[in-house]
């Protein structure tokens, strides 16, 4: 089911970590106790936020207006903005009309009276989406809201959008199944994306969790806690494919920032081909302290593969970690949900290794307390 | 005119460096003897590039399709792309239609009949390019191409596109002025964007390159050079504003990878408040490997500003290096065109600090020889 580095043993990691670390992923009530807000928990519900999120998605009451839409742009920003890159990754080239994401205080160019506009803030009071979505309002584009409250849910209910609330009290990136398949589920509707079984999906998902992902897997069967390893102590640098595989790779390095608390860095093939692979040379000192993971799939163009593999040669020679990871199975939408498990289990065993609580963002905190005094 | 590090006194540079890579960047001689390829030359005449370029996309004789589109999708790789996230910058949220670009073999979703598809490929035989321009004349979109000659040159003279042909002989990042003008000269005659006084801005970048970055201005009065000199021995981690700033920093990156050969990664504000600060903890010895540039505009939003800031503080506490960079005047365009000069010559500086000719692109042409040999 897994496949992981190709050539592990020509890597040489940082060895001094190894005993210690594999018993720490082992240690159930160790991990229980490094996880007291629950982040691994979120990760088991994945499958149960997919039906959910589809569902909902699926029987949204829309107005006339948004039957005829030539695009639609969400507003949003972290885990409430994802959702948008990870329904392109999975319709991959298949989407009849362009879904964009707008990350900011303001709106883009290029809106017209027929682009969707799909505001989504988990927690209702981000203020660059709120700030964005009031733009919007204003040039009387048609919106609709997904929510779990705050000022959004408010705003919603003002102005009569259309509005799907979704269960509230999670981390915003802890609600990435309901956000991404409200809006999978409502590309559905507008017949934008082929039919999808989702529901057998997400039960497939269910048992790959059981069985690979979940901590009571031990170290030697479960591919995300050894991931996990093998990046502790390094700087990981994501490459993914351009075939829709962008959404997943920047969850993967924003789900490493978020919860391992490790910088992290990522960019798409066949692009870095053309820049990215000149730049492994200097400073050799600092590329020794990376580890560069590549997220490859069947779906991705062959071209594109080889050129990924050409590029790990080069990276590995250079003295830095280098890693391949896929699926194997034989649908893509399957073994995109289970890339974007991997990456979710995979951050939380890593900063229980960089022992770290993987729930609470201090600093993103910190910035709002002074955002809200500097006004 | 230049805001360079508020706080240089609280970084630790890497001192041994210091003078001896102070006198290299201010020896004329030693410089030219490292850049027998001319890559300063092609810094130097950005200016005329983006005059030229200009008005070959005003006069730009196009097919009646091309006067109503809902959209323009740039279908190219490296520095044959970049100019469609350049002129989406220098539009800023006042494009009136949506200008995509598609890095890969295939095509993107959300094409239709009435979306203008550019085929930009300099060399003409980017492989990528040549493959997604396959399928959209398969799909009878209405297409055009920019190129200095190969088989894209030929392609479009059997089909008869619209082609504007641009001077060969360059490497295709050192033709970024050519590229991005013709294109903003099609926006400007589609009436996609308001009108701007080019040629009196080309002029103005000609006076700083000359007067600041040029490789006669001294190190003490030139930013770029001061700038290389920060950046060596380091990661750099570009990091801009989302206010039309993410194709200068993306250009930035890409050069320093191309032209420095040094690892270089970026993100965007924003958004880089809801992850990536989060990241700057582990691991440390890695950290202190990097310096974060953080790219800064007073058109940017001035809550991001603010974030930005905050950002700066946490990742200079952590012990990397930590620098902002910005251009002072009254025009955004004006300085828009002076950060891409910056990034450019401080691109080709730090090359000459790494002991590197910035023209060749060794792996790039390996990876070409491989592809081949592998077909």
């Amino acid at each position: 089911m897994w496949k992981l580095s190709p050539r592990p043993a020509s890597i040489s990691w940082f060895r001094s970590w190894g005993t210690e670390m594999g018993t720490l992923l082992d240690d159930l009530r160790g991990m229980k106790r490094m996880d007291p807000d629950g982040m691994l928990t979120h990760c088991l519900e994945l499958p149960d936020q997919i039906r959910a999120g589809w569902q909902w998605g699926l029987d949204w009451r829309l107005p006339a207006r948004w039957r005829n839409l030539d695009g639609i742009c969400l507003l949003g920003m972290g885990g409430s903005a994802i959702g948008a890159d990870l329904a392109n990754g999975f319709a991959g080239g298949k989407l009849a009309r362009p879904l964009r994401v707008n990350r900011d205080y303001r709106l883009p160019g290029g809106l017209h009276r027929r682009t969707g506009i799909l505001i989504s803030s988990y927690s209702g009071n981000t203020e660059e989406t709120l700030s964005a979505a009031e733009a919007a309002l204003r040039r009387g584009l048609p919106a609709a809201a997904i929510t779990s409250g705050g000022k959004l849910a408010a705003l919603a209910r003002r102005r009569r959008l259309p509005l799907v609330l979704i269960p509230s009290g999670l981390p915003p990136r802890g609600a990435v199944g309901y956000g991404t398949f409200v809006l999978m589920g409502l590309l559905r509707r507008l017949k934008w994306i082929p039919a999808i079984p989702v529901p057998s999906a997400a039960a497939g998902l269910e048992r790959t969790i059981a069985r690979s992902l979940a901590p009571a897997v031990p170290l030697r069967r479960n591919p995300a806690k050894q991931l996990a390893r093998r990046l502790a102590g390094r700087i990981p640098i994501l490459y993914g494919g351009a075939d829709g595989w962008e959404g997943v790779t920047f969850r993967w390095r924003t789900q490493l920032e978020e919860n391992a608390k490790t910088v992290c860095f990522h960019h798409i093939f066949p692009e870095a081909t053309h820049n990215e692979i000149s730049g492994w040379v200097h400073p050799a000192p600092g590329i020794r302290r990376t580890a560069a993971v590549f997220l490859t799939d069947p779906s991705v163009h062959p071209r594109t593969l080889k050129r990924m593999r050409f590029a790990a040669r080069i990276i590995r020679r250079e003295g830095a970690g280098c890693l391949e990871v896929g699926m194997k199975g034989p649908d893509r939408f399957d073994r995109m949900l289970r890339m974007i498990a991997l990456g979710d289990f995979l951050s939380v065993y890593l900063a229980f290794l960089y022992r770290e609580n993987p729930t609470p963002v201090v600093r993103v905190e910190a910035l709002k307390k002074y955002l809200r005094s500097g006004r």
